[in-house]
C-alpha cells in the first residue's frame, strides 16, 4: 500500500514545510511519515535514513529556488535592479510564507547551516554547493554592473558573497523579529557593499 | 548529592558548549546531566524544564559576550578601529573553539535564533533583547565616528543593525566552510556600509 508509485513524493512534500519551519532535529520519521499519510516501512524504501531524506529535501528545495533565482537574475533590465528584484522577491516570499504559517521561518538553507553543518559531512557538502551556486550567480550580475561602470569592487566573487551573507543576515532578523521588513535594508546595503552611486542605480532600476 | 550547591552550575557549564557544537533539539537532558555528572532529579531541581536552562545559558554566554564586546567597542582608539578589533577579536575567539573541538560551531545566538526563535516565545524574546544590545553597542560606536566625520551614515541603529547583520552573515559561511577567513572580509564591508573612506580610518585604525 505504501510502497505506491508516489510514496516518494508524498514524504518529501510533507517533510519539506516541517523541516523549513521546524527544523532537521526536532523532526522524527514518524512524524513525517504520519504528516506524508504513508506507513513508516515505505519510509526506508525511499529513504535510507533521516539524512537521506533531508539531502533529497535540499536538492528540491534548491531545484525550485535555483529556478526563481536565474528567471530573475537573468532576466531583464540593469544588472543591479535585477538585483535588486531578486530581494524584493525574497521578501515577498518571506511573507507569503509568514501569512500561511504565521510565522517568518526563514531561509531552510540558512537554517540547517546553522543547526546541522558542523554535524554531518554531507549536509555540510551540499549546503556548500549550493551557497557556491548563490554566490555564483550573483557574481555574474555585480561583474556585469562592475563592466557597466555601475559598481566599484575589486574581486567580484567575494562581493557577491558579502551580499549573500548580508542576506542571510538580514533573514535571521526577519525570523528573529516575526516581521519581513528587516530585508528593507539590503538593497541600500547592496549598493554600499557595491560601491555603487544611487544616481546610478536609481536610473537604472527604473 | 546531586542537589549540591554547585550542581546548577555544573549542568550550565556542560549544557553551554553542548548547546553552542549540536543545538537545542538534537540534545537531551539525560545527556546534559550525563556530561554535567549530576543526577537527572538534580535538573528539575534547578530547571523547570530543558527551555529554562537554554534561557540560563544564553543569559550567561551573553553576559559574557557583552563583558568582551563592552571591553572593546568602550575601549581606547578611534571608534572604527574599536569596530575592527571587534571583529579580530570574534574570528580569534571562533578560531579558539575551532582548535578545540575541530569544528567552527558559529555564534550560539545565531543558531538558535534560526534553529529555534519562530517555535518558543521565551527564547525568542531573550534572542531579540541579546541582538538589540548587540546593536545599540555597534550603534554608539557607529554615532560617534559619525560625529568626528569618520563615516557617513543617516541612522546610525540601521547602520549597526547592518553591521551585526553582516558579522551574522559571514559566521555563518565560517560555519558552512569550517574556516574563520570567513570573517576578514567583515573590515573592508563594515567601511562600505558606512560609506567610511579607507584614507580615514587607515589613519584611525593605526
Amino acid at each position: 500500500m505504501g510502497r505506491t508509485s508516489d510514496a516518494r513524493e508524498k514524504i518529501l512534500a510533507a517533510a519539506q514545510p516541517l523541516i523549513e519551519l521546524r527544523g532537521y532535529s526536532a523532526l522524527g520519521v514518524a512524524e513525517i511519515c504520519k504528516a506524508a499519510g504513508v506507513p513508516k516501512g515505505s519510509f526506508y524504501y525511499f529513504f535510507e535514513s533521516k539524512e537521506a531524506l533531508a539531502l533529497a529535501v535540499l536538492d528540491e528545495h534548491w531545484e525550485a529556488q535555483r529556478g526563481d533565482w536565474a528567471r530573475v537574475l537573468r532576466g531583464g533590465g540593469a544588472p543591479l535592479a535585477r538585483l535588486r528584484r531578486l530581494f524584493e522577491e525574497t521578501e515577498a516570499g518571506l511573507r507569503a510564507g509568514q501569512q500561511s504559517c504565521g510565522t517568518v521561518s526563514g531561509c531552510m538553507f540558512g537554517n540547517l547551516t546553522l543547526e546541522l553543518s558542523n554535524q554531518t559531512e554531507p549536509i555540510r557538502e551540499r549546503l556548500q554547493q549550493i551557497f557556491e551556486a548563490q554566490v555564483e550567480m550573483v557574481e555574474k550580475v555585480v561583474a556585469e554592473a562592475r563592466d557597466r561602470g555601475e559598481a566599484t569592487v575589486g574581486d567580484a566573487r567575494e562581493a557577491a558573497r558579502s551580499i549573500v551573507a548580508q542576506l542571510e543576515g538580514q533573514v535571521l532578523f526577519a525570523k528573529l523579529y516575526n516581521d519581513t521588513r528587516h530585508l528593507d535594508a539590503l538593497w541600500e546595503n547592496c549598493l554600499s557593499l557595491l560601491s555603487a552611486r544611487r544616481t546610478d542605480t536609481a536610473s537604472v532600476s527604473s
